[in-house]
């Protein structure tokens, strides 16, 4: 059977958009004379409507497109992913439709729904109790949503297709591959594992649609961030070398940042985007990120120094700026941050200077950013990074503005990483950004190391409480420093409110600030 | 069989302190000659735990926790709310444990989980299979986590314990005492209904523990949004008089809002709260709320006015503080915002005034609420409402700042009938303030009328729109203008990206902007 495989960017609650692009790829398949062509979970409202799934008439359009594309499904097969409303009993279904001869003819609905990080799944969708086959030219084909479907596998099946999608994480790519490699091993069927590309606001898809034979050989993978498609034979499928992407793969973070930035702009209609230029290796990296996604005539960069700034950090931005060939502006901060203190004199007296004043100097920065923002429809991306956002050394409303946060799932030293990554050709960021000690520049000689532990211990204490719930005693068995350790967990606990009001970050790791990860505002533990 | 009730403000995640509170709630029972003790689900982790029950060692403290208790039950037996981790096969069960003789007996688990709003019990628990009765003193009795476990209920139960507690919403108290009513008369059984008393951020429970005999009769109601015990004889009922508060009444809107800002305070160990005064009904309103929650000492208001500032704005702010007993302080944003001005001009140079001046203006404002607040460590409330945080009329990182929104869950039209109440026996809320067309005054002469829909209006749609999930046409056929329904849907619609970034909101409805309340960032419909 010939098996026509689109992999699409999809946009969110956008019917009539996914419904067109789902039409233009069956269209495709029809020419490429492919028997059978598939859209994954979601395909018609994008990943992830939430709580537009809520709302009645979201749900009857969803269906009014199904109808509109099993029209076009005359000399071919569908199978497209949408929520599947049973008129009897009004429950809801996670599914798929399965369409030919201009009709739609039956489906598949997920049996085992998903509850965990940024999934929902319960909230909207009643889980099936049975996953009934598919049949089409005497093949029977096994819809799963997800691996823990694999038991329903039967031994009469003849091709396997995963219609579940997930989001990105830099774990994620080479976990199903090797989990649908495994299940096409085990079974001996052919297992095609489908998947979104592109980013909807915080989540991104990474594509990669793979293909395996029997013995579990990859056949075929997909673009990784790019649309894509590809006609397979399922009797006739070939192996080629595993190229598969592992989490460490910096290149495939780099490249994830790049979809995001260029999805949320795009899939907005935004076209320019603004940011603050400290010298710094974050706001460098953010900027680096952009100009490559946006094009370098898209982005504006600030600089905005006061007298606690260094002169380097004038001029490494400026090489940046040079390096990158983007635009910028410098608007020195001291008028604006002089004239707050002078207006609050009377209340603030002779108190000494403290966190008040340095987070005024962000504030102002914010403040400017923002104008520039709501005078040129400029977007402000946000740069903070996930260690700072951790331990709270940030300030709200200050450099914790922005309406995108590119950076806000990437710890420091993965920060560095991919700085030496976008200079792998050439100097792109400034070297002395790079080598300099990171500070923020709100005091006289202010180190991050002045009230952080080293980049490097705290990204691990970081990743072990973060990611993998690990307890102070956990924590403190495998080495490290017992004040560092509880002093961690305290940044962490008490900033709850602070990443509360944080931007929207792109999600890379396993475990993101954001929907993904709900805590408490306060807590004692 | 005589049962002790004890209401508490549980605090989340503090396992020690709400163990000492159970603990010392025991004492009291046990002095009363209590037979049994109730304290409903989660009164060990305080509701809600949220993510805190993916960390294994914080499921252990809890069950150690249950362990301490038991002890404490010699000559009482005690019901107590706590996550039950079956350690055999490492499911977790939202669940009740039942003690005596100082021992864990057993207990119930939740069978039907919930998934809506706030809810996210599929993401951490598994359903139970049963719902098995609980024995002691020959009395056979029946736990429910919610009225849809009713049809558990057996002929033979002797009395009915609902557990479950559930966010309070203005609609929540008469229909859960209208519900439990109709469980103990249909099934002619004796009925308590337990709750939590408190905020934990966002949720409030409003207590209003309940007792139903077995024909539906009301027989006991503890508190309203303060802590309370009783201890009833199940034996020995007697009705009492219905003064349940239905959804209307905006004396418990009041009341809830003065809990919600007493216990974010208390919780947290913060003592004094700043806002800015417009002279405006929605500061005024946070303001009166705020010294009634916390002292008049407590709450500073600061007045900032503009060039546009009309003078009753600033009069107005001025009467307020004369009739709170409120400190004040005033400091006129013209020399921040003209240095703003005069930095960007190179850029801005004679560009028309727009939107980027207008939320200037709001942002000066905001960058000195926080300055004062970071200076003294006062707490900054928000005071946008719901219908200006729907349809997007606010500035982010300006009037948007804040730790704690008091009036966000709060439609404008309720603002009003707020300001009413708290004027119900001498004028606290300056009449002018009442009676004058709102605005914003960012521009000359400007009203919110000029660019939204009175606000009945406004909010009838809102509330069909958010609450209720009507479509366009669903809301036009009831006889609203199809532009002003559409230019609300639009704004609306646009307008996630800044309610992704607002401070947490005081929940009063049911569906308050927040966590309960997931859309795209962005989508078409």
């Amino acid at each position: 059977m010939k098996i026509a495989l689109p992999q699409i960017n999809y946009y969110v609650g956008n019917i009539s958009r996914n419904c067109e692009a789902i039409i233009a790829a069956i269209q495709k398949a029809k020419s490429q004379k492919a028997d059978l062509v598939v859209f994954p979970e979601h395909a018609i409202c994008g990943a992830y409507p939430q709580d537009l799934l809520e709302k009645e008439y979201f749900v009857n359009d969803c269906r009014l497109a199904i109808e509109k594309i099993a029209a076009q499904c005359d000399t071919i097969a569908a199978i497209v992913g949408a929520p599947n409303l049973d008129l009897e009993d009004g429950i809801l279904y996670n599914a798929v439709f399965f369409m030919y001869g201009r009709e739609v003819r039956g489906g598949v609905n997920k049996c085992i729904l998903s509850d965990y990080d940024t999934l929902d799944e319960s909230r909207y969708f009643i889980a099936d109790e049975e996953n009934n086959a598919l049949f089409y030219q005497q093949q029977r084909i096994r819809v799963l949503f997800d691996e823990y479907e694999a038991n329903a596998i039967q031994k009469n099946d003849d091709i396997i297709i995963h219609v579940g999608v997930t989001p990105f994480t830099r774990e994620n790519i080479r976990y199903r591959h090797d989990t649908f490699a495994d299940i096409a091993r085990k079974h001996g069927k052919t297992v095609i594992s489908l998947n979104h590309v592109g980013a909807n606001g915080s989540l991104l898809f990474d594509g990669n649609t793979f293909v395996f034979n029997e013995k579990g050989e990859l056949c075929l993978q997909l673009s990784a961030f790019e649309e894509d498609f590809a006609v397979v034979d399922s009797r006739k499928l070939k192996p080629i070398p595993d190229k598969v992407a592992d989490a460490q793969d910096i290149a495939v973070l780099h490249d994830a940042l790049i979809r995001g930035i260029r999805d949320f702009f795009h899939k907005n209609n935004f076209k320019k985007a603004i940011l603050g230029l400290s010298g710094g290796i974050d706001s460098a990296v953010v900027a680096a990120l952009a100009a490559e996604a946006l094009g370098a005539s898209n982005v504006l960069g600030i600089l905005m120094p006061s007298k606690f700034s260094t002169d380097h950090s004038v001029t490494d931005a400026e090489d940046l700026v040079k390096n990158l060939g983007i635009n910028s502006e410098m608007f020195p901060i001291k008028d604006m941050y002089d004239s707050f203190l002078n207006t609050l004199h009377p209340m603030f007296k002779d108190l000494p200077f403290n966190v008040a004043e340095e987070n005024l100097q962000a504030r102002v920065r914010g403040v400017l950013l923002m104008a520039i923002s709501n005078k040129f429809g400029h977007i402000l991306l946000n740069t903070s990074n996930k260690s700072e956002a951790a331990v709270g050394y940030g300030t709200l409303y200050g450099d914790m503005c922005g309406s995108l946060s590119v950076l806000g799932d990437v710890y420091k030293t993965e920060v560095y990483q991919l700085a030496r990554y976008l200079n792998r050709e050439k100097e792109v960021i400034p070297v002395n950004t790079i080598t300099k000690a990171p500070s923020a520049e709100l005091r006289p000689g202010q180190k991050d190391q002045d009230s952080l532990p080293d980049y490097e211990t705290l990204d691990k204490i970081l990743k072990l409480y973060l990611e993998d719930n690990r307890s102070r005693k956990e924590i403190i068995a495998q080495g490290f420093p017992v004040e560092t350790v509880e002093r961690v967990f305290t940044l962490v606990n008490r900033c709850e409110y602070k990443r509360a009001q944080c931007p929207p970050i792109l999600k890379v790791s396993k475990k993101a600030f954001g929907h993904g990860r709900r805590m408490p505002l306060t807590y004692q533990i």
